[in-house]
């Protein structure tokens, strides 16, 4: 057994099958070792963010970690964005990078550069044996790594993969939580139940059906209101499930939301802080003489527990089923969030990268039958499309909506293709408004107001995509996506409804106005 | 003035004046001063790496540095492989990075990573200014560290480009290149003349007409034989150039090639290596017993300085005007070789990632009219069409090719957008043959023989591209740019040279089979 085959052994062992992969000639015993492992699946992506996004989407709906596999140095740099919103998502991933032979190392062959100070930057663990013989041990680490929450990372050199000497490893279960320093949730407890006003910030596993039902209890019990944090992961909602409110995107109003609030109870999610920072406003959230209260790792469990502490009688408010009427007219930001919320499916999965355009969204969708909302946890534009691919491989029998925006589509486009050649049932709808619509909200909001004598020629042409403009029903043609394009409220729904009851992807060309 | 005017004032009056940008909130400080600065253009670029391959292509025919934007660490991120192609050829480039406010980078907001380690793998230089004060002592200090040959990266906190007190700064000229050890070119000389089997392996600036008449006058006098690296960054060739070989990618028969050298002077390359590591072969190329000499920073001047020394009265054989008659029936690498050899314009710039599908292009475009020929430095894909996209922003009186593989065009395509919005006058031709064919070979050579049960089934999926087919014309029309597809000899010509004859960009899918 060589390296490769035990490691793609180990991982196949401890039920990490899924390779989202696009490799290169040192990565090509790691390929046939693939083929040898009745267990192992290879999905081919055509670009490395591609992967490493899908590697994103599968691992927040399966909570377990999928691989992923990258060629170099500048492989990893392809896969860098999309593991950076892995990173804050906390996703469960083995990334694997081939390297060059040991002994090749020492040439400085054109390829050759320091994986590890890259891959540090977005890893919870990185590991790189040095023989065959360490390879399926370093593979057990990094799926046990990852089960924390996390990138683990393995830089295998080409040699320790084709060298003899392999052997399989048992990876462990996953560490349990660090516990929350003693007194914290007696400290939230009191605050919840003070009189003061509180607020529950919702994250990371805690915005499943579990952390969302414990927090609405307390909420129904002690007049807490309970938020969720800007960018879930993965966020539970719908008809149902309890109902829950995100923090506002725009610092001023997130501000407005924690006015007054004397006590943030964080259950998964960090402290409120500014996306950006702007001149003259302050970046922290937490208002002047607030507390905050950490539950830590363990949200779900803590929350629970403080449930059933202080409400152990009460019923959380939940979301009453509603859908909107299906609209008509024109297409707009708000008239296609109608359509999206009158026909999603049950169980849906939604990868949420509508950007400016989403702004109707949540509303729109909140009384939808129950479903999952993936969002961009990291702020690295080009996640949208391959969320969606890695999710529909996780659960393949429920259908993916895929949310995007222009600008956003056209940093992994080519996840499309991934859609196609695996046949998943992914429903994508670019919003084309012709515009970095956020960018030229930004420029007024930063106060970088352009100077004469050029007028903002370039301020304007920095945020347009209108020329030339972007054909998506083209783009996804041209990658074996059926595609269609909207004008208009009836064709959306119509083109929405047919996308949706046929198997396999489709694009939805949605054209809308800049922030309308 | 803030620090975003100083900054841009700085490098205007440099003349860095063209910056390929993807910018975000925390960059639009230096948007609006480039709107104040009528030295400067903008050119927008949908993803980072096509940004920064532009930069690099920019700066290899302009021999001066363009200036790159980009977006926190995930721009970077995006922008890293063609940044490692330019670090590998010496381009000068000022890769300018927006961070968050300084007092923002406390909060750990989604944004936030490590740019500076990530950022050190591909700069040859790494400034970060703390204040408005120092902003233009900042760009102008990258822009003479770019001059020396590398990419200069500047780390711009956004608080830094907002606040007043800003002053431009005068960049310094390039430092003189290091000498060459004393004795060294005593040495190569004395190799050269001592009627041993010698090879001059010319690179880097060398690759340019003087240095390349100056090993063709120094053969012609010794009998030395003269290669050029693998990859240079710009080759200088066709009729009336000194005619060079290029050391083959396959080692095997780059080692065929030095086979019995006992002196290797190198002008300007690195030492020949392996491009990959393979078991049981050798990565170092230099054969046994064979002395390197290598002459340093300044090989053009020291080949001058040889050839004035050693060869004063020879003549360099230079490259016979000739081209391939234009052929006929199947389209394949070889007949498509043709097509290009026969019609290529004089003073054309050629920007090559055909891979496996260019094997014949060097043979048939020898004789072909004086023209530039840019080549995948670093080995990391996705380089072509952004590399062929600022070569046109630098030289817009010259017509640009770019010779593009099926897969490697997927890593960086909306490059084919900027061309659009730029009105390029670049001619772009895909080879289409289904396959990362490359690899479908390399498998073979590293000895990564699938295993039984599943007869290799991952391992052909891997390097698969026709499942679905791509097609080129859909996705360049989806971006503005006219397209058309080839399946024979006799339509590559017709439309090879229709798109030559027409200003602004073409793209043509040529049809060929693998390794064909």
């Amino acid at each position: 057994m060589n390296g490769a085959q035990a490691m793609v052994g180990t991982l196949a062992d401890a039920g990490v099958g899924v390779w989202f992969a696009n490799p290169g000639t040192s990565e090509l015993h790691l390929v046939a070792a693939l083929d040898a492992e009745p267990r192992a699946r290879g999905v081919l992506c055509l670009f490395e963010g591609v992967a490493t996004g899908a590697a994103d989407g599968y691992g927040r709906m399966a909570a377990d970690p999928a691989a992923v596999l990258l060629h170099l140095g500048p492989g990893l740099g392809n896969g860098l964005a999309n593991l950076h919103n892995a990173r804050r998502a906390g996703t469960p991933i083995v990334n694997i990078i081939g390297d060059h032979a040991t002994g090749h190392q020492q040439y400085d062959a054109p390829l050759q550069s320091d994986i590890a100070a890259v891959a540090g930057s977005v890893s919870a663990w990185l590991g790189r044996p040095v023989s065959a013989a360490e390879a399926g041990k370093a593979a057990a680490e990094a799926v046990t790594a990852a089960r924390a929450g996390g990138v683990a990372t393995l830089i295998v050199p080409s040699d320790v993969a084709w060298s003899d000497g392999g052997a399989t490893a048992a990876a462990s279960p996953a560490p349990p939580p660090e516990p929350v320093p003693g007194g914290t949730v007696d400290r939230a407890a009191a605050a919840l139940t003070g009189g003061e006003p509180c607020v529950l910030l919702i994250g990371g596993d805690a915005a499943r059906r579990d952390g969302l039902e414990a927090a609405g209890r307390i909420a129904a019990a002690t007049g807490a209101r309970v938020l969720c944090e800007t960018f879930p992961a993965r966020l539970e909602r719908g008809a149902g499930v309890t109902a829950v409110e995100r923090l506002a995107y725009l610092g001023e109003m997130a501000a407005a939301q924690l006015a007054g609030v004397r006590h943030i109870v964080l259950a998964g999610a960090r402290r409120p802080v500014t996306f950006f920072a702007y001149p003259d406003l302050p970046g922290d959230l937490v208002p002047d003489g607030c507390q905050v209260h950490d539950l830590g790792a363990d949200a779900t469990g803590a929350l629970t527990g403080l449930a059933d502490a202080i409400a152990k009688e009460a019923r959380p408010a939940v979301q009453v089923a509603a859908r909107p009427e299906l609209p008509s007219g024109a297409l707009t930001g708000e008239t296609a969030a109608a359509v999206i919320g009158a026909l999603l499916p049950e169980g849906a999965i939604v990868s949420d990268e509508a950007n400016t355009s989403g702004l109707w969204l949540p509303g729109a969708t909140a009384g939808a039958p129950p479903h999952d909302w993936l969002s961009l946890t990291g702020g690295a534009i080009g996640q949208g499309l391959p969320v969606a691919t890695g999710a529909a491989i996780a659960c393949p029998d429920r259908p993916v909506v895929c949310l995007e925006a222009d600008g956003s589509a056209m940093y992994t486009l080519s996840a499309l293709w991934t859609q196609a050649r695996e046949a998943l049932d992914v429903t994508t709808v670019v919003f084309n408004n012709g515009a970095y619509a956020i960018l030229s909200m930004e420029t007024t909001r930063v106060g970088a107001v352009p100077a004469p004598p050029e007028e903002g020629t370039i301020t304007r042409d920095m945020v347009d995509l209108s020329r030339p403009a972007l054909d998506f029903v083209a783009l996804a043609s041209g990658m074996g996506v059926p595609a269609s394009r909207a004008h208009t409220a009836e064709e959306f729904a119509a083109q929405f409804g047919k996308a949706l009851a046929e198997p396999g992807p489709h694009l939805i060309e949605a054209v809308v106005p800049p922030l309308g």
